[in-house]
């Protein structure tokens, strides 16, 4: 692996050799001391939870962090992008950990060439993916389940401007895992392979094993939507909740509208917490790859 | 100790463990490594020392350091700060110095579970608290004095917006120093018992061992001030400061405001920096005590 | 040295240290732990090369490393800036790294008394100075040649406004390079002894051995400057650029204004990003230096 930028580019060996390795730093089995690599977040997005686990496995793994901050660099004196990072490549960055509202911004700059070696990790593009968020979230699962043959997942919600539905998606399907898609028309988007989709929550929840909720993102969605009539519809309660499913969600969580706030208390729900935990794990055992794959 | 939210929380023998590990640390002769421990600062309101203090601190108990910004935080997506410092907690932050503009948030969000274990440091709430002034304050206090009793101590300025005068009026007070507070009747605020107060500086000046200066909060004073009448009355200049007495100002100081610039020329004015430096000693000996409490 | 304010302050003889220290942390030969320093940026204007390239320097050097935010700051509840910084050296930072619009302030802040021992770091001052880039300009000039004597440097771009030309002419003239400038007549500025000046690109490119370009400043250009016409008449283009001239640039370009995008496609464009990777180098050597002569 050179870079990390999307789940298609992944092969399910390459997934397990992950998973293995974020499994070994998470028993603590594997220490890693990357003493001499320099790894930049560059979050031009908001984001608490990605960027802080990024910058947790980068100290973990003993790397040097550096913060780019897009509002006081020379990008405001007309630099592109590219140059940016091909000077910060040459003053000896040796992995960007990219987060940024263009689908394919992150695929173009990898695809160039650089000053001297540098891998690109994805952690959020556009609507259209989030690997790591992906990796983490079936990390977790497979953690919760003896055997993944015969799960059913359903997502939940915004899926047509949903980054992490896309990943999710790709990740779940090589791995045979029953989707189903939940959301009103307007928030399905296009229809992918494999996926079965619907409109009604009572069927789209029923005997699933996990339900996965996606945030209405407010700041993405330009088509008009009726918050009442989705929380009426859409919104996971106490009654609705299959009751052995695992309840799982990218997080920020609004309140009230993607889940009813009591439903967090609830023992399905404890997931979304392992999630964030897991991450950290999963981005080491990326970092530790890309990194040793450079002789860092 | 699991959190530091006040200074009312403490007992005097607390105080002087965390007094007697600060001076260990200031002579070098105590070294801790918590290269596990990962603490991250959480300013909502600006801070030049006390930010700098907590983060020299942090480094110095070879502690991870984390920034989090809530300009750029999910705080954006409509995320609540207690699940945003849930996830923090999950990801596997293990303290968070906080400075708020709210008098109770903190306290109420340490009172709440989280995922595991997480210490919370009240780098300064509102008008009422910020105890890690205070303890700075008077371990400086301490190494001037051979004996604290009979130690008179006057604080001047704005006492009724300074969360600085409220944790030292609760410091003192523990220790039996005699306090006096000085300002015009409408910066006083709520009386405290045991608390001499004063409109008058000479009075209040008389015999003071410390002077205490308060800077003038523009940013919290919703009332009138007359500046100038103020300087005219209650600003320190070499005239009124006792000739022996220490002055001590939490800083920032409005030069010319609360202190006329040429008494900071003064010998007796040394303090001021005598406290930025030991806030880092006492902050170290914080931190040290609630890590080693969770075992890092 | 106790600061790094300006190339005037410094002889050949400790140009010559510092680069020879540089090419010892180039080569691996040096290594230093600084793990008791504490170095401070504080960058009042937008910046990426050198910003990321002190912070990798001071990690490289393993000490430890502090962004003071001017925004987030007390200097916003009107502190001056000399408090601010002698309250930092009283926390316990040792030296300091700032860029700021002003001419002259690093200068007067460097001459004042502080807590304890401070260090001065000038990482581009107002339109005059910009004495690490000169140096690690010049350290990139050496490695090409085998001699400098009859070397011939054309400076082109807006002379006037640049800190960067005035302390690579201030070192150039140290080690008798033949300095030409180009530039229209309002960007060239005030003239100085020892430096030929041009405004036609011929007659300047002609037999020179390295051609330095500087980016068209927008942000500090206060005079109506036409951009057509400075394209037209002093655009590097594959057609003028000497064919074995070295092509140099402190960055951020402005692509197709001051250097046409397909020349830097050209080896001679290379030494642009070696500049880049050089500065590491050179402010480690720097900083090391300073830290040393404190005992650090």
């Amino acid at each position: 692996m050179k870079h990390l930028l999307d789940i298609n580019n992944l092969t399910a060996e390459e997934i397990n050799q992950i998973y293995t390795r974020a499994s070994e730093f998470e028993k603590g089995i594997r220490k890693s001391n990357h003493l001499n690599a320099h790894v930049a977040t560059m979050f031009f997005e908001n984001s608490t939870r990605t960027k802080m686990s990024f910058e947790m496995a980068i100290n973990k793994l003993n790397a040097n962090k550096y913060d780019f901050c897009a509002d006081t660099s020379s990008l405001n004196k007309g630099e592109d992008l590219y140059d940016t990072i091909n000077n910060l490549c040459a003053i000896g960055i040796n992995a960007i950990v990219m987060r940024h509202s263009d689908n394919n911004l992150i695929k173009e700059l990898a695809s160039k060439k650089y000053y001297q070696d540098i891998s690109f990790i994805n952690a959020g593009s556009g609507t259209n993916s989030h690997p790591t968020q992906a990796l983490l979230d079936f990390y977790t699962i497979k953690k919760h389940f003896l055997t993944l043959s015969n799960i059913t997942l359903t997502i939940v919600g915004d899926i047509a401007h949903s980054r992490v539905a896309m990943s999710n998606i790709a990740l779940l399907k090589k791995f045979n895992v029953k989707i189903r898609c939940l959301a009103p028309e307007n928030l399905i988007g296009e229809k992918i392979e494999g996926v079965e989709y619907h409109t009604n929550l009572k069927e789209a929840f029923n005997e699933a094993d996990i339900i996965m909720a996606l945030r209405i993102q407010k700041e993405r969605i330009q088509e008009h939507i009726d918050i009442e009539s989705y929380i009426k519809n859409y919104q996971i309660t106490k009654d609705n909740l299959p009751y052995a499913a695992f309840l799982m969600h990218p997080g920020p969580i609004n309140k009230n509208i993607e889940i009813a706030s009591d439903v967090l208390e609830m023992q399905n729900a404890r997931t979304i917490l392992h999630q964030a935990k897991n991450g950290v794990f999963v981005r080491m055992a990326i970092l530790d790859m890309l990194l040793s794959a450079q002789g860092l």
